[in-house]
């Protein structure tokens, strides 16, 4: 198959032409074509969904979470937890630049660069696990990672530690859009207020500025706190986000009957997503973060009340993403507090 | 309960302030409060889902099907099919309008509507099934609904037959949505040419006008010849739009590289995804209609790709979106004879 920029001809298994996310198997052979970039892998940062899966197929041991993990990327190529499907992305430094993206990509080699792709798409060659830490869901290793011309990656900020870099990145694309998305003067409701949501709080407050509003709703009263602390909301709500109408009312009250003009969903329970829709403004957006959100609710659910939308689904990258939330841990002192103190400073 | 524009007064059951949708029962009592419309109810247009399922479980036996539909309405006080949850609509005759809303909606007493608001969360009151037509899952009845105040509706066109009216309504959001979406001069791939996507293109043809490109894509070729007949294609891919990277090779090919500037999926089977994000440019908009997305294959296929695109929830529902489908069925002899031989003229 001829070289593609997603990195098709990568695939193995099956043999039909998929993409090498669908592919059972890829193609983990560590030298580049001409569109690929080599990367020299450090940690591997397996979600949390994978990592507790490994952990309870494997009683918590260590040396037999090492040994699942070599055994599933010596078959696949590639890291793919096998019950959830789920994977992580890693750190490593660049070692190698095809010539083709020499010129067109800002790397240089030696540079360490985290993968803003999914490991489930990424060929991984690995010689060694030397560590495992369970408490953060990393995975130190040696080994070769390859990036598919199309593949997306972030730089570490040098005002900020790598582990801080790393957790930020992860959430990166939920305030990335909301830089994108909310105006001078908006009215901005934020649905959850864990990592990507005080980050979202942050750039809404931001964006709209004094003129506009920001209301932050959460269940936790600890991270409404950290909100007012943080001074990222003109509003905070303590409520549970999947009681629809409450959240509604309450919207209409703070907004003087306008309700919002963006909402940005980052809970990641069920049934909320009628909150976001019912806090919106007829010809308003709302911007669904969450893995839990379910299509048909969302259509389904806009319709039945006769609202007309725009329903956004978020991705975790729009461009400048890391550069927009690395700017945020630097302006925000009580964020960057919350995020080395959670994860690791 | 104070009387809400959503109908949630009218919950029974669950007690802790759902909306009518979510509610196991509804109060169907036939007298409306002043922010509600009484309609004098003529036919139920049950889903397929809804209808497959009625038949299923009764052996098509069309008395034990009435018995079935009146038991469900008088238990829950609304039509909601036990197994799939899905609904319908209904049409029926303005009986009476609400003193809140007399001279905000534009209606008549007397006049007939279809209701755009699904079954499964408006009130209904049954005296009687008069006959069921099991080729067309429609429900003669006698009886009352309730339209709420967020309640939408759409009259029928004079210059078409209440079948044809029905049929396209029912469809009506797609070809609407792209109407708002497609410019002058856009690269526009519909996905799917079944009744959603031939209205679709028609509208997608006469928006991007001369200077456009439209690509239509179905593994039909009996569709496919109906889209070359109907004259609203600049090309058409008889192909399986869940072979994601050839449907890309393909629009790739078509655009010189460019890709779509907008991709509508109205495909009803799983895995095509990827097909939309793969055919479309970057910053372009992807369109999705089919219930059978998901959520997250969206969301992570993107990501997985590199691409910032606007993707976007597909809702049955825009201003005038039932004013644009008329007007397609008049424009367009090829889409009406098609909607007239399959939904009966």
């Amino acid at each position: 198959m001829e070289k593609g920029k997603y990195g098709e001809h990568r695939v193995l298994q099956p043999s039909n032409g998929c993409l090498p996310q669908a592919a059972w198997k890829i193609d983990n052979t560590p030298e580049i074509l001409s569109n690929e970039i080599l990367i020299d892998a450090d940690i591997l940062n397996i979600t949390s969904t994978a990592f507790n899966a490994l952990k309870r197929r494997n009683n918590g041991d260590k040396e037999r979470i090492k040994a699942e993990i070599l055994a599933i990327v010596a078959e696949r190529g590639k890291f793919q937890c096998p019950d959830t499907g789920s994977g992580g992305m890693l750190v490593g430094r660049i070692e190698k630049i095809g010539e083709d993206l020499l010129g067109k990509v800002d790397l240089v080699e030696g540079e360490t660069i985290a993968t803003m792709v999914s490991l489930t798409l990424t060929p991984l060659f690995l010689q060694e696990i030397t560590e495992i830490d369970v408490d953060t869901d990393q995975v130190f290793v040696k080994g070769k990672a390859i990036l598919f011309e199309s593949g997306i990656y972030a730089k570490m900020s040098p005002h900020l530690s790598k582990a801080l870099c790393l957790a930020a990145m992860d959430v990166a694309g939920a305030p990335g859009w909301t830089a994108k998305y909310v105006h001078a003067g908006d009215k901005v409701v934020v649905i959850g207020t864990g990592k990507a949501g005080l980050l979202c709080l942050h750039e809404a407050k931001k964006r709209a500025g004094n003129t506009g509003l920001v209301i932050a709703i959460d269940s936790s009263e600890a991270q409404c706190q950290l909100v007012r602390d943080a001074g990222v909301a003109d509003h905070v709500l303590c409520m549970n986000a999947q009681d629809n109408l409450a959240v509604m009312r309450e919207v209409d009250r703070l907004t003087n009957g306008t309700l919002a003009d963006f909402v940005v969903n980052t809970v990641n329970t069920d049934s909320t997503e009628m909150s976001s829709i019912l806090s919106c403004k007829d010809h308003g957006k709302a911007l669904f973060f969450s893995m839990s959100t379910v299509f048909s609710k969302v259509a389904l659910g806009c319709e039945g009340v006769g609202k007309e939308m725009t329903l956004l689904v978020g991705t975790g990258y729009t461009k400048g993403h890391a550069e927009i939330v690395y700017q945020i841990l630097l302006e925000n002192d009580v964020i960057r507090s919350y995020f080395e103190r959670v994860y690791g400073g």
